[in-house]
């Protein structure tokens, strides 16, 4: 059992619409490994394929999970769940590694309107399963269609008033969180 | 009618429990902007007193709003709510213009756990009652207790699976979209 969350930098769409990197923003580790350690996540992922951002990531955890930062015991506590992996796969690895066992792969989306499952049945899995679940929240603009395709659960997009087809730009920061809360909050 | 957000700089509590201001943060605008929008709020107010801060936030609403960045649908549409206010006072006034009634205000935080009104009350409140809510978010460590006394309503602090007396470090940015999903999400 766990729930682990990866923020995916490829591969996910830029604003053209095709396959494409993003760079690591650092208030995305902050802000999502905080929230990650308040709903309980068992690892957070920072999915990137280039080798110099994966360094730069790694050398802030480590200021903050065992450096000069950890004198702060809030973000000891958030980064010392974090962990860099070089791929979708290589994370998915990762959680085999840690739980003994394969996660099943939800997927979040700002367009994610079929085909998807209710987050009260995605919680109740979460209570009664003995999987683990691992998130994936795309940057840019959002996951690319080949990671979308070979999810085991979509969830549905985060809307407000509107409904899925109104106003959907939230930052991939503030998804996260609400799904993590839909998910996980009390 | 209608929800309000305030994003409040000053009075809050810094690392010391002593009343201060902060900073103003670039991306606090784009991620509350674009909540704020996405869950219908009427107006996004920045509070702070200094003079200069407001002038610069002034500026990034303009770019945003009616400037070149206008030609971003989604960031326009974001920016186009957001306002300046000097003090929260100012806000109530703004939001006592715009609507014709004072509104109630309602104050959230970490340390919020007794004497609080639970959010599903405040959701049926906004549903049923005439009256705009106000609702205040502090930056650094806090709302300081003078606003939290003449609030209205107290919302719980956000907790996950340890309870409000856990980790209870969400940024601001992070609790404030929690806040508008759980009263506003469908």
């Amino acid at each position: 059992m766990g729930i682990f969350l990866a923020l995916v930098h490829h591969p996910v769409l830029n604003r053209h619409g095709e396959v494409s990197s993003t760079a690591v923003t650092n208030v995305d580790l902050h802000d999502l490994g905080r929230a990650g350690r308040t709903y309980g996540v068992n690892r957070f992922f920072v999915v990137t394929p280039i080798d110099l951002q994966r360094e730069l990531v790694g050398r802030v955890i480590r200021h903050w999970a065992d450096g000069p930062g950890s004198k702060s015991p809030s973000r000891q506590q958030a980064f010392d769940r974090i962990e860099v992996a070089a791929s979708i796969d290589q994370a998915v690895e990762r959680v085999s590694e840690i739980t003994g066992e394969k996660p099943l792969i939800a997927v979040t989306g700002a367009s994610l309107v079929d085909d998807t499952t209710p987050f009260s049945e995605v919680t109740a899995m979460i209570r009664n399963s003995g999987s683990p679940i691992l998130l994936l929240f795309g940057t840019g603009w959002g996951l690319a269609p080949e990671v979308i395709e070979r999810a085991n659960i979509r969830l549905p997009a985060i809307s407000g008033p509107e409904g899925p087809l109104g106003y959907n730009h939230l930052s991939v920061r503030a998804a996260a969180v609400i799904v993590l809360d839909r998910l996980l909050g009390e």
